[in-house]
């Protein structure tokens, strides 16, 4: 059954094919909705994905502090939610977002994976690095929110 | 330092910097280097990546099975790396392939991620949909090899 809520459509039926790991986390791979870039990496557990599809926004689960974190609560750096899937065994999902405000990153990076481990040949086909690198200052709100998860 | 082998050149000072788990595993999010869909995700311990750096194929660490895994070995479903990069705390990495054969997932389907939980406005511009649905017999050697991990 769809249940319509503001503002994410719901299909109840394939939430709840969501299979929460032993800790009761599942990894959330976000997306950029416009270039396709994959900007983080973070962790849910079944109320952080209630909030997400409820409100629209991403809400991680922070395994250092083992709480609820609405991202971009204190920097800006919301994501509002356009898509979120799950795959085959449902033990992972992707939440497809358009990123707000400096990028996804606590380093300052629009992507969380800014580094390079190796290249490939016809990397020039391969999805766009991240848009832009700021600096931000350290020690703020969100670089304390977002490290080590 | 970077050096270069056929066909990953591979910079060691970023690859030192991937955190493996407890379980000696790191989340390996794998994106289609040409649309930007997301097409799994799976776990590389050290000798997996190492493998992947190596051959330019993608190789997998089976949790179900406690085993590496080739991805695609039986099936042609190949996948072969553009790039992989590491997230700014080293514990997640994504990597960059042209997926060859009939696609990521085991159940025919191109990515994995095929199932919709939710839909957010303006999801026109969202990534693409996985770009072809095939079917493919039950029972053959890469759904052995893949189900469950």
């Amino acid at each position: 059954m769809t249940r319509m809520q503001n503002p994410i459509a719901v299909d109840d039926a394939v939430l709840s094919a969501v299979r929460f790991g032993e800790n009761g986390l599942v990894p959330a791979v976000v997306q950029e909705a416009e270039h396709g870039t994959v900007l983080t990496v973070a962790y849910m557990n079944a109320e952080s994905l209630r909030r997400t599809l409820e409100s629209g926004r991403t809400w991680f689960f922070s395994r250092s502090r083992q709480e609820l974190w609405p991202k971009g609560e204190t920097s800006g750096a919301v994501q509002y939610v356009r898509e979120v899937r799950v795959d085959c065994d449902g033990d992972a999902i992707v939440v497809v977002v358009d990123q707000h405000g400096d990028g996804a990153c606590h380093t300052g990076s629009w992507s969380c994976f800014a580094r390079v481990i190796g290249t490939g040949p016809g990397v020039a086909r391969a999805t766009p690095a991240p848009r832009r690198v700021i600096s931000r200052p350290a020690g703020t709100d969100e670089q304390r929110l977002t490290e080590e998860d």
